[in-house]
């Protein structure tokens, strides 16, 4: 088992950065526009890009320290994975610690969810710091 | 020991994304402005970010395909490993396949040079798609 593990710094308060993550508007403002259903701790959401996507329960949520998923639809591969988002306060900073756990391999889908998932904390940044919108199927998007 | 891997994709010839890792034009373009050296194979290149930064010999270069680095001074956990673009082609894409080999372990710092290099990549792939210039230092550089 294998772990995509990204940590990064936000210029924005640890409440902001977890209204990003936890709720339908804030998902949809950096990750995918076609984003729906429940937020709530043992919700599920949906996320969709174009014909491809993925669902994700929540399966913790402590306020502006910690959200967690399980993937129960979606890539095969990510399938019974989990993604955790940790928060805490570093240098006047919010520090995201990013993991997505549960990989069976290190092979070419883990390298692209890598810089994938990289790019969209990136885009959860510049949500965050600036309220750029560069979820995918937004005009922000960087194609 | 442990890898940093990242796969994306770059809508430009393969020959423009090597350009732009074997130049000093190039690197300046996508990485950091203060760039400065020998690109030749054997040589080594500097990379300064303010008072940070690293140098790097070139150990491998094959037009259009490959660009090997090894890191020769910089910060602890960084001397000594190595770092490769892969290029090939794919869906009259570029593929690009990056790895930073020879990490002890994967703790905060791997994961905060897993966050940073790709976003570097991405800066990169802005640079040959759409000329433009994200690197660190430069006006274009996304805080």
């Amino acid at each position: 088992m294998t772990t995509i593990k990204l940590l990064f710094h936000i210029n924005a308060p640890r409440q902001r950065v977890y209204e990003m993550l936890t709720t339908l508007d804030g998902l949809a403002g950096w990750w995918t526009v076609q984003t729906s259903g429940d937020t709530n701790t043992g919700g599920v959401i949906q996320f969709r890009f174009g014909e491809a996507g993925n669902d994700m329960k929540v399966v913790e949520q402590i306020p502006a320290e910690k959200v967690k998923w399980e993937c129960v639809a979606g890539p095969a591969d990510w399938i019974g994975t989990t993604i955790s988002f940790q928060l805490d306060e570093n240098e006047n900073k919010t520090r995201i610690r990013f993991t997505h756990s549960g990989w069976k391999d290190d092979g070419d889908f883990f390298a692209q969810c890598s810089f994938s998932w990289a790019k969209y904390m990136e885009s959860l940044r510049q949500l965050c710091q600036a309220g750029k919108r560069e979820a995918f199927g937004s005009d922000g998007y960087r194609k």
